[in-house]
């Protein structure tokens, strides 16, 4: 089985087979593979392993992000051509360390979704026993985790690249002094492009659009459940489709609101992939993945569920904002986990962390969307149920 | 037991003991329970009986909005005051009909959530077999129904509704000219308040809140997955806490995205009361209820997870809009069933009507969210995947 | 709807249409329905009203069990032929009072499994709460039933019925004096026989089989999970298959081990019928029915499970017996639920009333076999696990 | 961590460390480890490795079955003493190498359930990929195994084990020429005892019990859920609890029913234990472990479920007896899988193999019990549902 593998003591660059940070079509595979083949790739966790096992928070507060996210690949998918869908089951996937981490990133890396409540940086280092975790930092929980890719995704074509990077810019644009931005945009500081070299290599640096934003290739969608046995159908805008996978997650909440995010691990992933010839047009699949979650998600069934509405905190009235609504849902089940003994903080890296699900519930019922939040019962060591 | 008896041949201000359809806290108790109590309530469907088991969408095109939603109650909880937790459980719920509806809002009306695509009056009538439906308008589809009330609540203080008024009107204000409008506002119109009469009724009529968003009341927060078995913790605002029910759903998924909106049924719903004295201050529960969803719901596990990013159609990059992430969402899902054979009309229904799951994947990967809609495979009568 | 009704304060020989309680291919149908149709059948519970709603257990020590199985039908499916099978769909099954009764049978009316600890009659009434149960005799718990008829079964051919009555009055025949009796053979005391009369219902009273066993035809399964939403296949002997329904379960632990036995109740059940020309032989189905449960059993899903082997009491070992391994892990079940504070009796009660699951481990680890009773963990209020 | 590794190139009692195949209270622990701790015991396959990955079934036809099982431990609880309560997280389970294997024994080597139907030996080996396994041997069928130890025990007190010898010897004695004997007696051939040696050795070999059947102390349950991240509670017998596994499964159906038995695999087992003083008599768990299954089992959640009951297959009338009644049900199945194109062996080890759930539906309808045996529909890349 073909292996693109990883030493966890160096940085991306400096592996022997060199991965990559930004999407192009230019970046050259690690490896091809057959339709039906089989392949294993180890991933560093997402910022290339600048954040340790410790207690101390400023590797978080200080984290460069233009080094994110390294990612394994791009597999080179034999006969795979544009048009087509990449058919990509996840067989396998598991931590290489005994050891995770959330963090809720400051303001001036971007803060999280609750950014206005909780602008300091922290940080959780979450301990792997098996399927379960703990962590020191957020006593009383345990809970297995639902493994998955955060970020999984084809090369664009160019002219997809292109129009990614043009509408990035145009919102960029609309407030270009602001902190966070209001995107990514490319930058050829702290690439890595495999084994890309001279020109090219600069070319695509200055083109290369960041991971950050999930988009129509797949990438950083942190899906929860895209979890052990799932199947993900991809649209292909290049040849060989070129998939790429990082930012493992040991689990990680609907939402992932730290930004910091999931509990982040460095680990391994095993695919199968297949073809479906022309597959794009036959199902109307033009953009983003489409996928069936996998039959071994942790059966955690009884939850406590809060929910928002899309009235902001200062009263004002939205008209239909869901992210209003969740926020709402989000702090409401902050307060409530307060009650039981919890900081604001970890409260929040625990919805982040654990496998909360976020649904919305209604859209429509104007002017007030309601969005929900709901916490599995089973994680918490004692019953958190009101009496 | 007590019971709130309808007759289906009959509008809620015809019946022997009258309902309403405004949220105010001099609406009066229609009986009252002890704590440990339980009782049982006939609902009208949402709209009073406006729309008809036929296939002319004439009635939904041309629905009367300031008679919804008719609400069977409110019913007075004996020694439930403000501050408390009123803790309602849903033994049972079932239609009085062997059919329900479900329907697309013209624009004039309010239209959907994918209005743009869809500005024409639509309906799908659902009849019910058991724990099943099917539609004569939505072919090849047979599903178990979750169902639910849409609308539960408790009613307001005086001062909440001071706010609500205020909020939603100065939301109105900013364009007051819009078709449909940002809110929907108090009118003495087609108001439906129970026993009350003379000037009481003038002045309610005049300030009672309309039932259409969610609030921090509960109200209609349309959530699919408060079935049977579920319990909920609302807080309390009233003495007696004064709760309310009606709009019905056989069934709904996520969203509610037509807005007319679930499969809406006349139904009974039969709920238990108890109540957690000072429970809104030691959980932190000061607005919104909380819920436990019950433990039996349709086992429905098997998914195919349409998703999109908050992009919009015309290109345009918007800033972590989930309302647009989830918008692509759904249009990819419809695409997807066009390619079955179904109309892009009966994909939108069928989203609205069966149990989907929508959910937010993440909302803090700049400047694109990522939601997902997922569809059970088991509620087609062929296999629907990809080959 | 075709509809089959019981007037509860009759016996079932009383009715104005009369179901029975044998097995025979010329007991007439009650009404006919197409393929693809659906009806409505009554049911009174299982012994025909003899059990009543107190705290007095004599009416179940001295239950007459010549009368049982009262049943609702024959229906007879038109142009259903010997070598079809007949397609079932549960579609709605509720009860008709509000309570329901669970005892133990004194060791002369038959015992249970567990007769040698037991042997004296015991009874418990249960209480519905919509889809929940309580009982006065059996506090600290409340659970969702999953609802199914104990009972359901299509009539035999005359050679079907011969080789019945033939292999039970050959076992019977080898300890015919035993109390309780080894098989329970036709008689003609306590027969109830739809319209038949005269010579017709003197013949059929003497060779009707009766209803306690499950055999080829389905019958009395006791299957918990054959709840709404499920599909059964069932083998066709006669023309029209003549569809029986009786014996109600509000609610049953796999097993059924106090015999009387799951929580009994009178109720209703819609189902639907079609038929799949010469399936007998194109599955290889030509005895005892084949099912799928429905999607809308009660979720339970975390079990304290415990198991047993197959060596007696007395320490003497057997040679995979399964039913002493069962009765191993239900006894030691009932030594457990002892500490939660219980009476022997009531656990073994709750061991048949809630729903619990009984599995086969492992069937040929010489030379003991290993069975597993699992409980429900939310079925109680209060947590049982041990610390 | 501590660790008991094993290389696969050598037989157990050439390992480095040597594990044991007998049970007896003097075998000496390989180490121990403080309650709250974690460890990590490799295990060779059953058979010592004498299964061979080709597709020659006559490794299986020639076992050596006084070899078997071949355990890993035993492990000292330090502080654990008779009378407590054994506490033991699964936390990681997986396989050492990409391949298991299943097999019908041969008649002479005991047979399966079946034998009388399948006296030959037959094998079947199964790849692995990641969660999923294949058979070039069963075709047509993918599925997640519920990986779990087949074989988890303590060790007996000398009084325990001689009433083991003595009720086995009791009934072997019954028929002591009988092919399969009806029961393993100690045998001093191909025992494996760890460090023991000398007289100890010759002592422990001649009393040792064989470990085929599950006892009080656990030991060979194949109990197919208790996978990942299940707890038990152990009885515990001896000073340190001796704690031993072996037998380790891929997948497993319900009942083992080849005898040869699971997906049989040399993997590796992670687990965490903890103790409750005193807890045999607190929660009167005198003998047989009392488990709780783990969240990660795969969710298959839709069966087609076969019955059979108490009846000899040459019609003769058993009065209850649940091991013919699962014979029929399984037989039933099979007759099923044939008209998909199956052989009869192919069939009998895909039961055997695959997530099947075997119920004990009724055990008191005189004089028939009623066994169900499902099979999860989405095992199978085909539809399987009669048309």
């Amino acid at each position: 089985m073909k292996e693109f593998k990883v030493d966890l003591t160096k940085r991306m660059d400096e592996q022997d087979v060199v991965g990559h940070n930004r999407w192009h079509p230019d970046i050259p595979a690690v490896f091809s593979v057959e339709p039906g083949g089989s392949f294993r790739l180890e991933c560093i966790e997402w910022t290339d392993g600048q954040i340790k096992n410790n207690d101390d928070p400023s590797d978080v507060a200080m984290v460069n992000l233009e080094r994110v996210h390294v990612l394994s690949g791009p597999v080179h998918v034999n006969g795979c051509e544009p048009g087509d869908l990449l058919v990509v089951d996840i067989l396998d996937i598991g931590p290489l360390e005994p050891w995770g981490h959330n963090g809720i990133f400051a303001k001036e890396n971007g803060g999280g979704f609750l950014v206005d409540h909780f602008p300091e940086a922290a940080k959780s280092i979450w301990d792997f026993h098996g399927i379960y975790t703990t962590s020191r930092h957020v006593p009383g929980v345990e809970f297995a985790g639902v493994m998955h890719p955060g970020l999984m995704g084809v090369a664009p074509s160019q002219e997809l690249l292109d129009e990614w990077n043009h509408r990035e810019k145009e919102l960029f644009d609309t407030d270009p002094e602001r902190v966070p931005p209001l995107a990514p945009l490319p930058t050829a500081e702290h690439v890595v492009l495999g084994s890309l070299k001279g020109e090219d290599f600069d070319r695509v640096a200055r083109e290369g659009a960041r991971t950050v934003p999930p988009r129509e290739n797949g990438g950083n969608c942190d899906i929860k459940d895209l979890s052990k046995g799932s199947r993900t159908y991809f649209p292909v805008f290049v040849d060989g489709a070129k998939l790429s996978v990082g930012d493992l997650h040991f689990s990680q909440g609907d939402g992932e609101i730290t930004f910091c995010g999931a509990i982040e691990m460095s680990g391994f992933i095993e695919l199968r992939v297949d073809v479906i010839k022309g597959g794009m047009a036959k199902y109307n699949i033009k953009k983003n993945p489409v996928y069936e979650p996998g039959p071994v998600s942790p059966d955690y069934n009884e939850f406590l569920v809060f929910q928002g509405v899309s009235v902001k905190e200062n009263g004002q009235q939205t008209y239909l904002d869901a992210n209003v609504a969740f926020k709402n849902a989000c702090l409401n089940a902050i307060e409530y986990l307060k009650t039981l003994g919890y900081t604001g903080e970890q409260a929040y890296m625990l919805l982040s962390s654990a496998p909360v699900q976020a649904n919305l519930a209604s859209v429509v019922d104007i002017p007030n969307s309601c969005a929900t939040i709901g916490i599995p019962k089973a994680i918490f060591k004692k019953d958190i149920l009101p009496k």
